[in-house]
């Protein structure tokens, strides 16, 4: 029985081939493009491959405009502290993580933008419709947090891109890459920024930023890259302007197991679907969900209403084992925009490994409990 | 025979320790403070364990002033980029890495600062007795890298600090930590910066700083902290004021076993210094160390006057695999101050792996090849 429900925090367990490829990394060694010996060809090999594979993953043909970083929120701090603003103004989802706020409130105590939220449904979605009558080209920049790490909504990138026109689009991936359909080229999206250890289910320390047009951007990191060292200044050709200092290496090697792995998702999703649908309809229990399931991925809340989110986590966990994460989930703008601010909700988020038999479980869990109260 | 002479680039090979703690961590999962089951319990717990063991090795009591970072560059960017100029002028070492030289660049391009190096040596070593003639109070900061990635010369932090008094000084112990003593308390030291993988033979993807003072840096990277997530402004309080985002929690448990390893140095010190005295012997190389052995670490370069640097680092692992770097080590500041720029010298770097033995098969490879020519 795997009762671990917060892989939205981070994916566990991890896919054998995560260690097998760290072994090989330990034995063999080697730093990344600087050097002229084997275990730097191989090393260097390596990275570009995944590189190479995460391309194929976000749906880009531009393979060396993936910049590895080592973790979301430096690769969303890369795009929001990099990029020059002309309007002063930034327009974004309203399910956003404390990733991209907090970057943008540090902008707007700066007095250098301001920003807006999108129009939306009850459950966070974008309101298209609303939407249209917004000047999109009085903005600089439109973020766009792809798939909820409340809720699970996940928002009409697509169609958002559409509408915004040539406005620039960032697409947080945290919570969709490796789990949703991403095609940056086919939806024109500009930046995208992604972790390895979560939907991937790859080592922490490890994230990557994809950039369009590498001369929107100032380098966030400046350091060392193994070329043009002769000068003080960054080299301006992909990726080293954005890879100052050593990669994680051995991150990398991880993912790329994580990734050849190509897990297969164990649980139905019409059972996964079916879960929601009951737990919808327990009395002292409100779900957050997507409004429509064609919008929904694998992480959903509930706001417990007769006890406390913590409560209801702990109980959870020290009565079945079932391990979750309650309160704000670093998006107090999420709760905001769901009613469920500030006290927040238990969050539940699931792995390829959970299998029916699991879901079926958690749902007995909540039912009890719900009888209980 | 362990015939990988480039330690500086990243350590190889790591203890074996390395590889049974991160298997821990992929075995036992669970993210950093984030969550109350007993896998976030034990992943935080053994974080904090490691920031102790960090605490320790560079000499302070202020444990939680150790912040866990990526790699060294990004640690040295959070003190440069953050910091508050308000004289707009730093003073650096002569043997500065570009890790520390272009994002000073960046801060005097965009006008914020100037930068001046201090006297020094014919080996970089800072020249004590010229430096005393300087007001230091005109500077804002004083950088100096511990111990040159070129030549290894050890700096005198301890009469430096005593020397530039209340002006704050930056510690780039990149290659210096886990070889050289660092005493951070002792000596006053207000920031410091290190790698986990390369004198601690840890893991890449991670690094870390000291702050001594950290209402004088203002946050670097801006994101969520699993802390007063209610707001979108950074917390303040150590160390999730510079901890946005998911630490790279598998590596710390990497760096944890490098560091428990507590590898003993397989070579004798002496051995080593008797090898640079016969290779300063030799006609067609010139040996680039420190002048006094006191100042020496375990890196040191060749300069070969009958061929170029590419081709002696070639010749050395084709001939007798040798690995090495040649170049400019991503410090062209240090060969402008030791005459070896633009071409760069061939950079031996050891590890506590090798032995005597290694030494002595590089000393009569070194030979065999200086006769040749």
């Amino acid at each position: 029985m795997n009762l671990y429900f917060d892989n939205s925090a981070t994916s566990f367990p991890k896919p054998p081939e995560v260690e097998i490829y760290i072994r090989e990394y330990l034995l063999q060694g080697g730093t990344y493009g600087r050097g002229a010996y084997n275990r730097v060809f191989l090393a260097s090999k390596r990275v570009e491959e995944t590189r190479n594979l995460i391309s194929n993953i976000i749906g880009t043909g531009l393979n060396s405009n993936i910049l590895f970083t080592f973790n979301s929120t430096s690769a969303l701090n890369t795009v929001i502290k990099g990029f020059n603003y002309k309007k002063g103004r930034v327009l974004i989802s309203p399910l956003e993580h404390n990733a991209v706020c907090r970057p943008l409130q540090h902008l707007k105590n700066l007095g250098v933008i301001e920003f807006d939220i999108l129009p939306h449904c009850s459950d966070g979605l974008v309101d298209l419709i609303s939407s249209k009558s917004i000047e999109f080209d009085q903005y600089d920049l439109v973020i766009v947090n792809h798939t909820s790490n409340v809720n699970g909504v996940i928002q009409p990138v697509s169609e958002i891109k559409e509408m915004i026109g040539s406005t620039p689009l960032l697409l947080d991936a945290s919570q969709s890459v490796g789990k949703t359909e991403i095609r940056v080229d086919d939806w024109s999206i500009d930046y995208l920024a992604l972790t390895a250890h979560k939907g991937l289910m790859g080592p922490t320390g490890v994230g990557a930023l994809f950039v369009r047009n590498s001369d929107s951007l100032s380098p966030f990191i400046h350091g060392g890259t193994g070329s043009l060292s002769e000068s003080f200044e960054m080299p301006e050709h992909l990726p080293d302007k954005f890879e100052a200092g050593t990669p994680n290496i051995l991150g990398i090697y991880g993912l790329y197991g994580a990734i050849t792995a190509n897990t297969e998702r164990q649980y139905s999703w019409t059972s996964f679907i079916s879960l929601l649908k009951e737990l919808n309809k327990l009395r002292n229990l409100k779900l957050l969900a997507a409004n429509n399931a064609d919008y929904q991925s694998d992480v959903f809340s509930i706001k417990p209403l007769v006890q406390s989110v913590s409560d209801l986590s702990r109980v959870l966990y020290q009565n079945y084992g079932i391990e979750t994460r309650s309160g704000l989930h670093c998006s107090p703008l999420a709760h905001q925009t769901l009613g469920t601010f500030p006290d927040g909700t238990v969050r539940f988020s699931l792995s390829k490994y959970h299998t029916d038999n699991d879901l079926e479980f958690l749902l007995n869990c909540l039912v009890k409990e719900n009888e209980k109260r």
